[in-house]
């Protein structure tokens, strides 16, 4: 149970009300169960969520409110139940902590998808407490919420993979993007889409990277290994794409249209959205002429998150990330309201509290 | 080639401008060439689509015109390399005659999405000409354009599995419908709806109907089969069925609302559409939260079609149908823009021209 004092056992920083400023906070994490994992944060990236719900836009933040469900760090006490994890192990934390684990999602490994799920933070856990996330020294978690980082991968590097890695593998994995040889569009170029490329590439795709700005044409391709680059106003350029995309995945923060980039799918295509602009309007023609599909999703089960974790490990993907210290996350969440980050700030909570 | 002729070898009904309104008219079908197949049109079922082309709705309409795109008929003469088929088979031709047959779609067996391919009826064919349809007493189509149907399945009830059978026998094995004790939403109980809910039975299916009449829940339930009727407008009904169903097949004609429909889905749920409202918007909330999928179809292509028509022979699936002669043509149109048909109208040509 986490209760709020002066003196508690976990230092954070927290945003206090909707003008989502951040600062020092001290608080309490529960004592570890027999289930549970206790660890040490070392890292925590920053996710566009962080703002939405430090600023309250959902109108449902719950202040003080200590953002961060990107988390990775170092075990420090294990339950006596706990079976996968011991102390010293290099572990991470997502953007759920519970769940009601008995439901049809649940038995299937959508943990994700369950209507009980416990958000890493502002979510209500079990036990009646407001969750508290990563922008924090320790976090203590049962073990099935927890994942196994391999030896010798960056925890600073981990950290966006909890969140950004999962949110674009699931849907690349469930609808079969894995195929080498096959072509991925990737629309937006931020820390959703940067990591889409490279799974993109590490699946052997032709990947062609669609972004509003020219300025990111060189990293696409020479930084991140994209084959083409395509500035998504150009419709010269969008015209000659027609029907030449097996899949697609939007990673688009802000509203825009669907029809032109459906119109790029292959008979039988896939756009995978993981974005969520104010509305989704299609003409019907665009999916049915080309038999084509439009599928939303949101992070990963447990299975797929260590599946994911343990590819990246084996296929040396890594996030682009710039590693910060808490006391500049104010600015931080203002560069990344204005995009203006390559592509993941992650907070190194290690040496920031000390 | 075909040619307008008084004293032409095809009797049919043409409409002859916008008023949609059909009259006797003959014309002159092209002589057998080698890979073609002659047959005597017996049955020719009434599609949607003969109103929208007759009636000019999509201002490509070349009249004189002669629609009909469900045919079944018996085959009278063969070219000298047609492997499939001889004198005396019952065959089907479906929504198109003719595609390029060396695209990658064609080479998929997905002629229906070749760029090139010719529509049954309005379309120009390789020759130059305008195709004309099934409301005539032959036609002479390329073997690759023509299907078997089986001995003892009804030619007048083969008709309409040419254009709405095939329409949602496609994506629903696409979408690997075909799992028993799944569970099945069909929203709309027309041509295409009723087909939806048969297939879904024969694949072992808990079938919903989705309507908006109440004067359907007998037959929905009596005559085809299905496990549950639902009105849509009865938000009570509908919220009890949230995130319950696996598929959705979609087949209302009109503009109606997506989220209410995609919220009844289970995670991971698709539902495909067959349908052209003026458009689709959706909350990218309804698809992102269940992963949910949304996907467009339009017929088949010619391996699926066969397979399907094989599919309902084994099955004894057969069509509800209401047989009419040609001179009904007119009152039957006016009748299935008031859909007021159960559920398919289908043209005994045999006995309309002697």
């Amino acid at each position: 149970m986490a209760s709020e004092s002066v003196d508690g056992n976990c230092d954070a920083w927290a945003a206090r009300d909707p003008s989502g400023v951040l600062s020092p906070y001290k608080f309490s994490r529960r004592a570890v169960q027999s289930g549970d994992v206790s660890l040490k944060i070392t890292h925590c990236g920053v996710c566009y969520a962080d703002v939405i719900w430090t600023q309250n836009r959902h109108n449902d933040s719950k202040y003080p409110l200590v953002p961060g469900h990107e988390i990775a760090g170092v075990v420090t006490e294990v339950g006596s139940d706990v079976k996968g994890f011991k102390v010293g192990d290099h572990v991470g934390v997502g953007t759920y902590v519970n769940s009601c684990r008995d439901c049809e999602n649940c038995n299937s490994s959508l943990e994700n998808h369950c209507p009980k799920s416990v958000y890493t933070f502002n979510g209500i856990d079990t036990d009646g407490t407001v969750t508290k996330g990563g922008y924090s020294t320790h976090i203590v978690v049962h073990e099935r919420y927890c994942f196994k980082i391999p030896d010798g991968y960056p925890l600073a590097k981990a950290a966006p993979l909890l969140c950004a890695g999962i949110t674009v593998y699931t849907p690349m994995m469930r609808h079969n993007m894995n195929q080498p040889g096959k072509s991925l569009g990737v629309i937006g170029l931020g820390g959703l889409g940067h990591m889409a490329v490279k799974f993109g590439k590490a699946f052997g795709l032709k990947v062609t990277v669609f972004s509003t700005s020219e300025s990111k044409r060189d990293e696409a391709i020479n930084l991140l290994g994209a084959d083409n680059f395509v500035i998504s106003s150009n419709t010269q350029q969008m015209e000659s794409l027609k029907n030449s995309l097996h899949f697609i995945v939007d990673t688009a923060s802000g509203d825009h249209p669907f029809d032109p980039y459906l119109s790029l799918l292959k008979v039988g295509g896939v756009m995978a959205i993981v974005c969520f602009p104010s509305e989704i309007n299609v003409h019907p023609a665009s999916l049915n002429l080309g038999a084509r599909t439009l599928s939303g999703s949101i992070v990963g089960g447990t299975k797929d998150i260590q599946e994911m974790v343990n590819f990246c490990a084996a296929n040396k993907i890594y996030p682009e990330i710039e590693i910060i210290k808490i006391d500049y996350i104010n600015e931080a969440l203002t560069r990344l309201v204005n995009r203006d980050v390559k592509y993941r700030f992650v907070i190194d909570i290690e040496n920031s509290f000390k």
